[in-house]
């Protein structure tokens, strides 16, 4: 798998001298990520490159940008893990504790008469501690980022990175809860044990197919919200960017048949979404029989991936394989989602020389749209579960916030994630 | 059992007016805990007044104040509700991401740089994320305070409590995990499994027996400081106490008779703790046979109540039970930590009156005192348990650092909880 590495380059400080370097990049076939400019002399500037690179390439790329007259890589960059120092996340108290008024107050002796009104009341502690803002993140490790089965602490930096996302983008306590086991009856009993110290579960980067029965029989627990972030978090940004996209071209979404390439977490809860959003057909195409019967017992048709391709008037792939969709299948007038990052299953621009009507990759569908402002909605309705309804409010309201140049809005504007938490806390109202 | 209850009065703002007020609240044997003047017109002071009281006392105590000429109890406060409103603590992100560069660092796709070196060296985990300042913070809710067994949830105000200090108090991350099962097993094998979340572990408000079986077990099981704070925390600042009341009155506490009256939690811990440091005789006193034979086990040596207190130089109870100390039963020279709150089995100049050498009451000990500089001293010095010769360790700089006219410090100063922390990171490097 390519992973973005930052490199530090010094190039002689003249017109052509930064250009020749990345044409030596590109045609190795590798691609920039980010650039900058990071000190200058008169005569030189070193720059900061973020390439996407397999682990083999940096030496043969060193080898040729050391070619070039008057250019040296110095090394790789450390700034991602300086970033990381540390960690990502703390926990820290609301208020000051410093004088004796407040420790009395906050802890002993004070504290007993709060712990008394919520014994009597127990919907107290709902306004009383942070349990409505808090939401474990639970992961047993066997599916991180498109690493695979890395195990659960190795995890714990994307972990990390969800919790501190849900505070910068909502607001909300999100706690790291790694649990060593590929167990589904192991880890139902362990989420079941510590629920009560949470608001709602947020399960992540759990394997399919323990993934789905884990999410199930915890729903089927637990009188909190529930959501397998990789399975319905990305179906509702999915879902937003098909609406986007159809409504700029004039289609009726339900009324499309729609063909899902990939039948993991991702592509389960898709399909899912968009069966209960009501599209005219849902067909889903994967290599694993079991993968087919998931998608049968949802109300979908699992059919042969090129007979999919020949019949879906809108296409997406979260296959995870690199140039998988051969450019003479794509038909006429298709619209294409390729969504598997960072190799997309099919790139945009050869989609639409064969006749794509619409095509985008994975970069599209940024996955940190949906959870902040669903957990946020659902919390904030006091919600027992997480619905399909609440996910389609969610989708439609990022459709609608989607600037005109882009299928869904800028994941870093606060006041999306505020909008999406309050049209899913409608949802979750209404139904 | 008495709480604080907040009540507000209305006095006329001339001489003597509290005073009247005070001495109808003193002959009705109640504490004044705090009081202050929160409103002040030309005529009249509002008050707030901080009262130790039990839940029917209130009416009484109205009908007394009120049949004064120009008092009136106008309610009780809501002071110590509203300021835990919302909870007191929140997982915030430890930098603002504000710009797609720190968002591509800290999330996708740079963080999998992050996963990829901790897979390959565990250790990194340490540098790369927030475990080594992560505790989590486990409770069943069997012993809340003083309150008994109002369950996990009732008790979360206080595990709350607890993480606002570690934050404030030595920058460490405490996590409420709530488990609702007073079962020994469920604990343990719940905790076990939720282990790789964490730094260490800090047991909390879990009821004797089990506590000691639960903490055993975990501490075999994990590689992690595993400590029952109402044990092991208070009984190094009961050292400390014991300590420096020792090194006043030239006694050597390692030549004394130590008697520790009632045997729960923390009456265990201390015994162990002195058991530990090598007092002359560690003699026991509780009405339960399992907690005496727990004594014994330990090295102590279980005695009746009125035998102990004939034998010992040093007396500590711990046995939530007032008055239970005749005045008659002190022994001329004794040295009484009379530790149940809020009211001691002798108050402390009922002992004084009586022979005693030095007497003294919880509030000389304050468990807020131990537990945030064992933890960070251990998590610094990446320990595997938290050894008795830490406890000795933080007990002897706590000694060190009370001032003059108390038996420990002031828990509010941050330079004591760094020293002690840094005492016990020594004591782990040295054992």
């Amino acid at each position: 798998m390519k992973i973005p590495e930052i490199i530090i380059i010094e190039s002689e400080h003249r017109p052509g001298s930064l250009a020749k370097i990345l044409t030596v990049i590109g045609e190795a076939g590798i691609v920039i990520d980010d650039l900058r400019a990071i000190e200058r002399t008169p005569e030189k500037t070193k720059w900061e490159l973020t390439l996407q690179l397999e682990k083999d390439e940096l030496e043969p790329l060193t080898a040729k940008v050391e070619a070039l007259p008057n250019a040296r890589i110095l090394g790789t960059s450390d700034r991602v893990f300086e970033r990381h120092r540390g960690g990502k996340i703390r926990v820290v108290s609301s208020q000051r504790i410093n004088t004796l008024e407040l420790l009395r107050d906050l802890y002993t002796p004070g504290v007993a008469r709060v712990c008394m009104a919520i014994e009597e009341d127990p919907d107290k502690a709902w306004t009383y501690t942070n349990l409505r803002n808090t939401v474990a993140i639970v992961t047993n490790g066997t599916a991180i980022l498109g690493l695979g089965n890395i195990g659960p602490v190795a995890g714990l930096p994307v972990m990390e990175g969800k919790a501190a996302l849900l505070e910068q983008l909502v607001g909300l306590s999100g706690v790291p809860i790694l649990i060593d086991s590929p167990d589904v009856a192991v880890i139902v009993e362990t989420v079941s044990r510590i629920a009560p110290s949470f608001g709602a579960i947020k399960l992540e980067d759990i394997r399919a197919p323990e993934c789905f029965e884990i999410e199930r029989q915890l729903i089927d627990r637990l009188p909190i919200p529930v959501m397998h972030d990789d399975q319905h978090g990305t179906a509702a940004v999915t879902l937003a960017a098909l609406l986007t996209a159809t409504r700029r071209l004039g289609i009726e979404l339900r009324q499309c048949v729609v063909g899902q390439i990939g039948l993991g977490a991702a592509g389960i809860g898709i399909a899912s979404l968009l069966l209960n959003y009501g599209v005219a057909e849902m067909l889903g195409a994967d290599l694993n029989p079991e993968a087919c019967a998931r998608l049968s017992q949802r109300g979908g048709q699992p059919v042969e991936f090129r007979d999919l391709m020949r019949r879906a008037d809108i296409v997406i792939a979260t296959t995870g394989v690199k140039d998988l969709i051969q450019p003479e299948m794509v038909r006429q007038g298709q619209v294409i989602l390729a969504l598997s990052n960072p190799e997309p299953e099919i790139e945009p621009e050869v989609a639409h020389a064969h006749g794509a009507r619409y095509a985008a990759d994975g970069k599209a569908v940024n996955n940190i749209l949906g959870f902040p402002g669903i957990f946020r909605g659902a919390l904030d309705a006091n919600a027992s579960r997480i619905t399909q309804a609440m996910l389609v409010a969610a989708a439609e309201k990022l459709s609608d916030l989607a600037p005109n140049d882009h299928l869904v809005p800028n994941p870093l504007r606060l006041q999306v994630h505020a909008d999406v938490a309050e049209a899913v806390r409608r949802a979750s109202t209404a139904g």
